[in-house]
């Protein structure tokens, strides 16, 4: 099996990758190539190296598409994007490499189809970005894709694409709406989001964190290790049991800040809650005010994908994956 | 004013330019020139001769949209479309005219305007084939798109671009999601809906027709006549008020195929529902088993949209508007 994975070297891909490099045969059949293409050079597991390479590409960039198609990868793991920050700010960018990049992806697998008998399995990462306000308290399975940034446009107009070219046989496409990520790794950033995260990560390793918003706030959560498991699942699963709606709202949990609190102070102590620095941020409040808070996602539970019930669950999680399994 | 109409060949394009010809003063401003494209040579009206012009363009090919748009028209009223059957059987010809087109209008738009300060009013014909089976009995406000049909896929998109532009600023777009246009002028055609006017224009004119369904077979219609008013309507309406769903589901009648042969009865009498032949089309039953058959356009109807509220109404309009206000 030839796996081609695009965005390799972003958060999900490299905890993807490293995923497979730890267990080879979680896609059911041997890893016989991997290739991994980003933007930035993507990092190459020692376990697939003689099977694998690496390729520093634009997506958005006439032949790159052609060129990765070429080799006729069995599954295509759709995690390139201009983020949604970078995507509202530079307009041509986050079309040319969100919408044109997947689209001419998706092209590029329709002629090698043409050409020789092709359709490969197809995994795209798309965002609840794709649903703007106002909501009901709860999004149900069927809510418009209403979004308010160019980037959930991006989104959900690839979600289109895909589902009209999974329809036509050109690939057997899913596409995976991904909760927001908590708890981020690494560095603190600007994101109006990442709050949710450091509020969590910086005090797990005795640092300061600000909190931007009150705790009532409440928004869609699923770990690292979740967003990873979505995408083994949608690689190994009976795609026709999805039918021709084919993109998904995945599970996640949804929860208030305060509860993120108490889940740290459970599994951290107060010493770590007393790092938790309040300092009202109104813009962000603002920002924040406009996204979803909850979902109703029983039809991935019921085509079998899942993630965590707690935030206990997912501090855990953080604590094994980035910490070596335990907090100072 | 400077008005420009895509698509002005095709039926719904011909009858507002009619209707704009006869009665200038309907958009409020003096219609300064009218410019009328399409594929096919458009007609300009006697009463523009002076003020107008047509062009016989291709809007997907290099510089049509740039060629357009150098004129900075104030009103764009865009029904350019390669229609569903022909986008479903030319995969590259309908995502050429429908998306890349409709794209290329928009995009023409925003360099314009970063040429100069530039915000024209956009109004685009989309369509019910954004919507796919299975479907709630009535199709809520805030239904999902899930098109099971090229056609169909394209209109969502676009509808999701010109959101987006709206919401930058770029132009002041409203979508107008058409109903099944009835009763169609012209004559019978073998698109699978054409049985809907069929069974009631035919007969009109004493002429024969087949019906495909059973009289059980629900639908959702408006007249020609509402389907100009639609863009008449959004052409001079205050947009503020939409907000950023800028996609609208237009009000329509929900009626049996049974309900349609009753009106025609009441209007024209046993003679004229004699003239329908019963062919049951087994192809033409499973395909519109997979059609809506009923909405709740309530926000456009707020917004100031109507059409018709029974089938005696759309009958009437089409023998006003062609056949002189009579029948034999």
């Amino acid at each position: 099996m030839h796996v081609l994975v695009l965005g390799a070297a972003g958060m999900v891909g490299r905890k993807l990758v490293e995923r497979l490099a730890g267990a080879p045969g979680l896609l059911g059949r041997e890893i016989a190539r991997l290739t991994l293409a980003d933007a930035f050079e993507p990092t190459l597991p020692r376990v697939f190296e003689s099977a694998g390479k690496t390729l520093t590409i634009d997506l958005a960039a006439p032949g790159s598409a052609e060129m990765l198609i070429a080799e006729r990868p069995d599954l295509i793991i759709h995690l390139a994007a201009i983020v949604s920050g970078e995507a509202e700010a530079d307009f041509d960018k986050g079309y040319a490499v969100n919408l044109d990049g997947s689209r001419a992806l998706f092209e590029a697998i329709r002629r090698e189809g043409l050409r020789e008998a092709y359709c490969p399995r197809l995994l795209f990462a798309s965002s609840i970005a794709v649903f703007g306000a106002p909501f009901p308290e709860r999004i149900g399975g069927e809510f418009f894709t209403t979004p308010l940034t160019s980037y959930g446009t991006q989104k959900a107009i690839t979600e289109l694409l895909l589902a009209d070219y999974t329809r036509r046989g050109i690939f057997d496409g899913v596409g995976i709406r991904l909760p927001t990520i908590c708890i981020r790794p690494g560095m603190p950033n600007k994101a109006a989001s990442g709050f949710f995260s450091n509020i969590l990560r910086e005090p797990l390793s005795g640092k300061e964190a600000v909190l931007p918003v009150s705790e009532t706030v409440r928004h869609w959560f699923a770990s690292p290790r979740s967003a990873v498991g979505f995408f083994l699942h949608a690689a190994t699963m009976d795609t026709s049991l999805i039918g021709p709606r084919r993109n998904l709202t995945m599970p996640g949990l949804s929860a208030l800040v305060g509860e993120e609190i108490e889940a740290l102070r459970r599994v951290a102590g107060d010493k770590a809650v007393a790092l938790i620095r309040r300092e009202a941020d109104p813009v962000i409040e603002r920002i924040v005010a406009g996204w979803p808070t909850n979902f109703d996602a029983s039809r991935a539970e019921q085509l079998g994908f899942s993630a965590e019930k707690t935030f206990d669950e997912i501090i855990r999680i953080h604590i094994e994956d980035e910490l070596g399994g335990s907090i100072q």
